[in-house]
Order: structure tokens, then sequence, then C-alpha cells
């Protein structure tokens, strides 16, 4: 990592066509030069004008690294936070997003156990998953099934086992118990569906916008609009409300949250997506909504029986060293994906090129499943949009640069 | 109940002989009227001087209720912070204080089911529990094993549910986990480090006054003293924290304790000691205590992976109904009982007319285990005091009444 950091630092990023998804067989066409790569860029916090793809020297795997040729890419909603700046101490940019990919194994650093060139592998990267090739230590790395694909697996590993950790190593979901989750469609939202559905008896009220309803009906027992009173609705069936809160929005939904839970009930916030709001810089929008937060008096949850709690996969990756726990919990769900009680859900796949399409996409909260950016992939056709469908993205841009923005592409739906 | 409220409202409450702890045969001596019953009547919020022994109406059972021949008491922390008033929203005095007892079922009342007369309990109660008689509804009492002692029963219910319910229901302790607990010596604190046991290789840091150090040294990994720096030396034997935190002190320690705190591990409040301090009567003193209380931020929790909860066990039955849950932990716990691997820890036994000395002995964290009131115990004679023991009682008393609280009586230590 350090000499990938060094080279970082004499950056020599240039813009590859600007306009490269008009050119439709682009990446076929580049010669393969063993000294550089592709990678997603992020120039500065901001818009999606930050983002561009450019060359990049080479990583090298480091002693216990592996090095990844990727293949799939996934695309989480904290991407979006890292593109503007507003999580906790975030890196400075230039820098390359992306914190899990899946590939095959091109090399491994010396030390390096328990993998071979050749292998399938998902992994776990801090930050520089979105790129033709990735290094990162062994610890992090999983080995794929042999009938999973690249894009499932580049779809599985972060929203499952946050999904799987949240319901059974924080709240200890058993029989007869029920979860509410919010952004039911989104990746992690289909991956608590599915595994509440390995637990006999087990209620999921699941919270999404109205035009997800019908993709996603089956996969929970009840459903409600995102814009509705879904609080009142959901204490209409459960007076008594729900066991397990999986909330990944944060703001006002704390307090409402915990007042839906039953006595000894776990509510559990995994993200804070209502921080993003428009697609502006805003630098100070972590601190601000830190302390627009609802905070929660101990003595409240001991008088009212409850739990909560907090989880971060990356931090617990990352920054806490939880790896052969998480390791455990990866092993557990390959287990269910071989039985096959679960599998990925897939929302779309995206060119390199097409991550502002892509970004736009989960921050316009339309997926079902995952998005994915397929490395192999070649931008799709830009077309004229269509003048209904105007982005916040492109009203709210503070650098407006005059490119492809005002075009849109037809994504790969799955 | 109704019946028995009635009762409260044209109170007939008259002191019994208040030396009576002079006269040690007393119980035996007075008549057995079958209208009447003795309990300690708690005339108002204040100090130890509130408390008296006086004849109540018999109470007779409702339906579904179970009337109860009180043998034994549990005295538990709670009850000195009812006897305060820093509990929220607590009921008019005057008022029976105690929540739980075992005994014999004298009689039940109507469409009660699962009970009959002879059958050796124990039972929680919404107060009303320091008495010769107490009227229950079914679904708070539980069949004592044959050969549990009533002072065992009434150590058993409230400490071990609380400790069991805290550590499998909302910690989820599993083999390898570690524990901290504050008051190591008390009740609950003995429990936990019995139920710790029942689990492979668990580690329990344990809390509490030096003197108590020889007695609980057995019973637990590692013993600090309360009034030491106990985190550095945790942090020093684990340095990365331990996976459960029991904390019923409430106050600076909450965010101390979340500090100690691995990640995924667990924080609960179960009690807020903290609150009480003098004798002084306080009414002020839960709301002072609530705006002091540490606040936590959701987002905290998530940056850190962690969980903090509450938990109470007479919210959990008296407000939020959940004796269901309640009776089948319940059952698991007989089973350990029965398999000899969990026992209560009695601490002493005292009289009615003793609950004064009792409660101070608590105040003062001089106990190793339960106090148990032992309804049908006479006092033990009283000895001038020792003026180096001085207690807090005596020399906060708002208003002495030169009665007994110059003497000492000597406790039955169990």
């Amino acid at each position: 990592m350090a000499k990938e950091g060094a080279g970082m630092t004499e950056e020599t990023e240039y813009m590859i066509d600007r306009h490269v998804g008009k050119d439709a067989d682009c990446s076929a066409d580049s010669p393969h030069d063993a000294k550089e790569m592709r990678a997603v860029i992020l120039s500065g916090f901001g818009g999606l004008n930050k983002l561009r793809v450019s060359r990049k020297p080479m990583p090298e795997p480091q002693e216990g690294e592996v090095k990844i040729r990727v293949k799939a890419c996934g695309l989480n909603f904290l991407d979006l936070m890292v593109r503007q700046g507003t999580i906790e101490n975030p890196p400075k940019p230039p820098l390359v997003p992306g914190f899990e990919c899946s590939g095959i194994v091109e090399s491994v650093g010396e030390n390096t156990k328990g993998f071979e060139i050749g292998d399938r592998v998902m992994a776990f990267v801090n930050y520089n998953a979105w790129a033709e090739v990735v290094c990162t230590p062994a610890e992090f790395v999983h080995k794929m099934p042999d009938r999973m694909t690249f894009a499932e697996a580049a779809a599985f590993a972060l929203n499952f086992v946050t999904a799987y950790m949240m319901l059974f190593e924080v709240a200890n979901l058993r029989e007869g118990m029920s979860v509410l989750v919010h952004s039911a469609g989104g990746g992690v939202g289909q991956a608590v569906a599915q595994l509440c559905s390995t637990v006999p008896n087990v209620t999921v009220f699941g919270v999404a916008s109205c035009f997800k309803h019908a993709a996603i009906r089956d996969s929970v027992t009840h459903l409600f609009d995102r814009n509705a009173d879904y609080i009142q609705e959901v204490k209409r069936i459960s007076p008594e409300g729900v066991d397990v809160l999986l909330d990944s929005l944060c703001g006002e939904n704390t307090g409402k949250g915990l007042s839906l839970l039953k006595p000894l009930g776990t509510y559990i916030l995994y993200g804070a997506s209502n921080m993003v709001t428009g697609e502006t810089k805003s630098f100070f929008s972590f601190a601000k909504s830190w302390w627009q937060v609802e905070k929660v008096n101990p003595i409240k949850l001991y008088e009212e029986n409850k739990v909560i709690a907090g989880f971060s996969l990356l931090n617990l990756l990352f920054k806490q060293g939880r790896c052969g726990l998480v390791r455990s919990v990866m092993d557990k769900l390959l287990c269910l994906y071989d039985q096959k009680k679960i599998k990925p859900v897939v929302d779309s796949l995206w060119a390199l090129e097409e991550v502002k399409e892509a970004m736009q996409r989960i921050h316009d909260r339309g997926n079902i499943g995952k998005l994915i950016l397929d490395v192999e992939k070649s931008p799709t056709p830009l077309m004229a949009s269509d003048s209904t469908e105007t982005s916040e993205a492109g009203e709210e841009e503070e650098e407006p640069e005059g490119d492809n923005d005002s075009k849109e592409r037809m994504p790969f739906i799955h």
C-alpha cells in the first residue's frame, strides 16, 4: 500500500477521453500497459463532476497482500457520502473510491497465505476498489463459490455481512421475531429480507419508495411507502412494535424508531443516508448532522427496556481489526449461499465510465438491489436525455463542466 | 388489589410497638388476627425514619390472583430509591414497599390457574411484598424447587432473572467473551458471576469495595477496587476492552463504560444507585440525575460499533407485560439450579422490624449477596452502637425521631 500511496503523490493523472462513452469499445482498444491501470478518480469532494476515469500506476502487492485483477465492484450509498466528504475524517483527495470488489488473484505479496494465482475472490478494500487492479491484505479477501458470478460476488460481501451481523451478532434474531428495515429495496435491505427468511416465522416490515413495491413485495411480509406514515401503519399491524429496527437513514428517524421498538427490542443505526440531500459539496454536513441527531438518554433505555446500537462494517474491518469475526460470518453466509437460501440481488451493471450515472441512480434511490461497476463492460451509447428527468445533480452542481451530464446512458439492467 | 387499595385509603394504620425490637418474641405473642397482618409501611419519602411496621387489613385475592403467606422478602437497592422517592413516577405514600417474596399459597382467587393451597412459591409483586400476606396475579408467581429454602427463593427471582436476561437476552453472551460487572458483591453481581461460569471460557471482571474482595474473589476472574482506577487496570489486562459491561450505578460511569467496550460490545444500564447518596429525602434527584446522565449520540455508536441498552425487570413485568418471557427464563434458571450450577447467595436475614438496619447495610454496600427480610424472624436484641460506625443515615436524617436509630442490632449473618 505504501508503494501505491507514493504513486498517488506523484499523480500523473490525466483525463482519458472525456466522452469515452461515445467510443463504445474504448477499453478493448487501449493497449494493455502493465505499468498502468484504469481507475475511477475522485479529484475533490463535491458533485458528480469530481469523478473521472484516469490511468494510475499499477499497484503491486506488499507483504501479506493479494493483487486482484478486478472484474466487478460494488457501489454503496456510502460512496456518495465519500464523494461529498460527509463522512468522519475523510482521506484527502485525489483518491480512488470503492470498498469492495471481486476478481481473480493475479499475484500475491511475500508471506501471503491462503491464496494462489487464479483464485476467484471477493475482497473488502479500504478505498481503491474502483480500479482494474487492487491490492489488499489477505485478511480482507475471501474465496468465491464456483457458481457465483463476479457481479454477484461484488454485490455479496458488504451487504450480506452487514445484514447478518446486525441480525445475528447485534440483535440476536430468533424465531417469531419481527424486523423493520428501511430502504428495503436496497442492497442491505434485500439481504436482510433473505436472511430473515432463514429463521422460522420472522415478520419483515419493509419501507421503500412506492415504485419499488411491485418488484420487492414478495421479499417482505409487509411493505410501506417511505413517504407515508409507516409508523402508524406498523403500529396498527403490530401494536407492540417490532423486535429489530434497522435504520440506514438517521436523523429524525432515531426517535421515531425507538418509539416503534418492543421492550427488549433493538434499534440499529447502520448508515446515515439522510446526510446526503442534494449533490452539493458540503464539508460541514457530517458535523452538522452529528449535532442534529437526537441523542439518547440511557435512563430512557432503562425505563423502556430498549437497546440502541450502531453498526459499521467498514470500521469494524479497517479501524477495529475484526477480520477474524467477519471471516467466520462469511463462512456461514457462503453455507447459506450453497444451500441456495440467499442470493445477492444485482440491480444493474455499469462501466467505470458510467460511475456518475450509477451514483445518480443510487442517489435517487432508483435501485433494487446492488449497483455494480463492471470493469470489463464498455459504456453504453449516450442518448438525448429526457427533459422530465432533470436530476438533482444537474440542478445543484456547483461547477458545471459542460460534459456529458446532460446526456443519459441506458443502464444495463440485470 | 382493588379491595386492598380501598383498605389503604381508610388506613387505620397505627404504630405497633415502636421499640418492638426490644420485645424479642413480639410476633409470637401477637394474636393471629385473620383480618389484619403486619407489614412494613413507608409513611412518606425520605430517610429511614419513614419506615415502620404496622398492622394493615388482610388482603384477599382477586380474580386471577394468588394469596401468599409470606416467609421471606428480598431487599433490593431499588427499595432505597423507592424510600427516597428517587424513581420515576413513584406511587403516593403511605405504601408497603417490596418487589419480591417467597412463601406458601394460602388461597387463590376465582379463575386462578396453576396454583393450589400449600404450594411453595416465589413471586414478583408490584409493591406490597414486605408483609405477612401478599396477593399478586398468578402470572407473577413461580413454584419453588423442593430443596430451595424460602430465604434462597426470596434471593433468587429478581437477581437471577435480571442477570440472565441481561447476559443472554440483551447481550447474547457466548463462549470466550468477557463481562465487567459493577457491585460484583451484590445480589445481581453474584448471580452474574455464577451465570457466566455456565458458559465456557468467559472472563469476569468484578468491581467491588475492597473489604468484600476476600469473600468474593473466587466468584470472578479479576477483581478491582471500586475506588481505584479500574478502567486503566481492565485495559492493562484486556487492551481491547470487554464484550459486556453491566452498570448498576449510572452517572459518570456511562461514558467510562462505553469507552471500555470492545467493538460490538454491549453496555447495559440496569440500575442507578449513584442517584442515592445520603439518606435525605430528595424528590427532585430523579429528575436531576436524568439531566446529568451523559446522553449518547447514535452516530458515535455507529462509528464505534457499540451497543447501549437499559434493563429494568420490574418495568418489563409490571409496565410491559412480559410475564411469559420471564417465565421461560425462570424455567431455564430453575434447570440450572437443579443442576447445582447456580445458587443464590444470601447475605443476611432480618426481621421486618429490622428493615432500617437492613436498608442501612445495603446503602453502605456492606452486603455480599442478598439481604432478606425473614417474616417469621424475631428482631435480635439491641446493643449499644459503636460510635465509630455512625451512619450516614443518622447524620443526614431530616426528622430525627429519637427512636432506636442510635442503637444497632446484630444482624443474623447467613
